[in-house]
């Protein structure tokens, strides 16, 4: 089975352990490795590397050649970003011209899965309906009334698919408010969209032509520049002039017939902010629910989390729902409790234009 | 008039800025240069830098020497530290040899002044005092019932000095409880004890010799080696061979007779911590009552010090009563109003063997 990995966004919200040259799918935030990396051992048993294609920025190019010196995963480096459906299209388009006739998997790079034989197992599942013709994509059951992500909401009928149920989609929406959220938790009928596709090439390509015709030409355009050689020569020029948009809001949400859902309870987290990574990271705080990467001494701290990557001694006293992050060149210290709020700290150096530190 | 400077002492509670080989004495963390510096020249009008000698600690008489290079202020290298009363007898005897017969002024280096011309008015009545054989303390007058600092409580008569009062000592008094300061605040008797005194050499060496012989006999040592050149020689030795004992203890206290406090209240503090410097640069704090040395963001926090001496932005998200210390090797994070107990873990690293962040 193919893959793409979707390696673009430069998210400020680990800042300032992420920074634009490295943002999050480059960081080794969860202790396993750097999360692109991560990402494709995870599919060890249903892609090679050789049927691997990342999708990522040009400026980050050099950085994921050294992360997977030695290995055949293809990569395509954006000239600019333009969202996921010409991202996902590129990808099916390359894919394709590898010799791929099956499913493709898109996946983002920078997710965490606590459980992945469940998760490939669910991968599966989604490439058999795939093969049928439709598109898949990955519902996360959920277990909090998040707002802060998309839902899914499924369609009554279920199939089964390898033994595990399968949904029509009968909607795509938007990050609810706190009281719709708790309705959908407790309705069974909501999942996150988690930005997990499964479809084959063709399937995709006629769908794009349909629904996003613009984009389809482009498509095209580097689908006959890739047989011809002259893919080099033209990859910057039309991917930089298609429109962006994304795959859920330009495909997905119009092509309602064919697509589906597969719930999934793989343990999934977007790692959204250094919250989230603390929330994940239960087994290894300590009994006062500390949580520290780095050489540290903590006295009567409780529920704080230390990351030191600066290779000097950090040293807490009587701290509580803090969050120190510790960079050569530049220091964090906020209320744990506040972390999706580092974007602020980010503008503020924009505004200022230290942009050295972004 | 001579003043002896008191630089012994490699205090931990400035730590990560202060450290062994550069105790607080020897730093800038009132903004106004070292405060050993500017404890000498806050006596620009009293004394010249011949008439100052400097008593310190040997491993910091190279950085002492930085800080004074070109002026011909005195140095005395203490080859290990042996409290006040040994000092003080030191000073004494060096002064004399420089040809001092009047008052000398025995000042800790490491004390901050807000009124230093009220100060040197104080300095100015206590040397009256001490011209006519007396040994004179200068009381600070209490603000607040504290009870970290040791007391003086004055007798009932009063003289006049310069047109100030100046009292007999009835008393010196241990560090006391939060009801007996109350008390002590209220009564209006009671002084802190600032470790300051004025009082001529030959006075000093007369009351050492009734209270402290032992101590007597090795400044006689000393003062011999002075005028006949084997100074350097003899000094390691006898000094190595003293007793360690507070001059408050070992002579003020047994001397009650021709023991003298003038009151002031020249806005003293001995900065005893990073909660007691934030306290004293009020007028420095932003609107959110925050105080921030170095290049740093604030969003939404109150109360807060941050101290960056390490070159790097320090950002603050979301923080409240919170101290950072930042410095090349060792970043420090804690609850502003639990400095005190910053020795905690400046035990932690000995107990660990990180001598090189001591």
């Amino acid at each position: 089975m193919f893959a793409v990995i979707m390696c673009g966004g430069s998210g400020t919200r680990f800042w300032p352990a992420s920074r634009r040259q490295r943002p999050k799918q480059f960081l080794d935030i969860t202790g396993k490795g750097p999360m692109v990396v991560e990402t494709c051992n995870r599919l060890d048993s249903l892609a090679r590397d050789e049927e691997i294609i990342l999708v990522l920025g040009e400026k980050h190019l050099e950085e994921a050649k050294d992360l997977f010196k030695g290995r055949g995963v293809h990569m395509l480096a954006e000239p600019v970003g333009r969202n996921t459906a010409p991202c996902i299209g590129l990808g099916a388009v390359y894919a394709k011209h590898l010799g791929c006739e099956g499913p493709v998997a898109f996946l983002p790079a920078d997710h965490f899965i606590g459980n992945p034989s469940r998760f490939l197992e669910d991968l599966r599942a989604a490439e058999e309906v795939a093969d049928r013709g439709g598109i898949v994509t990955i519902g996360i059951v959920p277990n909090r009334p998040e707002t802060g992500y998309g839902y899914i909401r499924r369609d009554q009928g279920q199939t089964d698919v390898a033994g595990r149920p399968a949904y029509k989609v009968l909607k795509f929406v938007e990050k609810p408010d706190l009281e719709k959220a708790r309705g959908y938790l407790t309705s069974g009928e909501y999942y996150w969209n988690g930005g997990i596709f499964v479809a084959k090439p063709e399937t995709i390509l006629k769908e794009t032509k349909e629904q996003l015709p613009e984009l389809y030409e482009g498509l095209q355009r580097l689908a006959r520049s890739l047989e011809n050689g002259e893919f080099e020569e033209e990859f910057k020029d039309v991917y930089g002039a298609l429109t962006g948009i994304s795959f859920d809001y330009g495909i997905m949400e119009n092509t309602r017939e064919k697509v589906y859902v597969i719930p999934t309870e793989c343990g999934w987290s977007d790692v959204g902010s250094w919250e989230s990574l603390y929330e994940l990271r239960t087994s290894e705080r300590d009994k006062e629910q500390n949580l520290v990467d780095g050489e540290t001494i903590l006295i009567e701290c409780e529920k704080s989390f230390v990351s030191g990557s600066a290779g000097r001694l950090v040293a807490c006293l009587g701290l509580k729902d803090t969050l120190i992050v510790d960079t050569p060149d530049a220091l964090l210290v906020a209320d744990l409790n506040r972390s999706q709020d580092i974007r602020k700290i980010v503008d503020r150096l924009k505004e200022s234009g230290k942009n050295k530190l972004l």
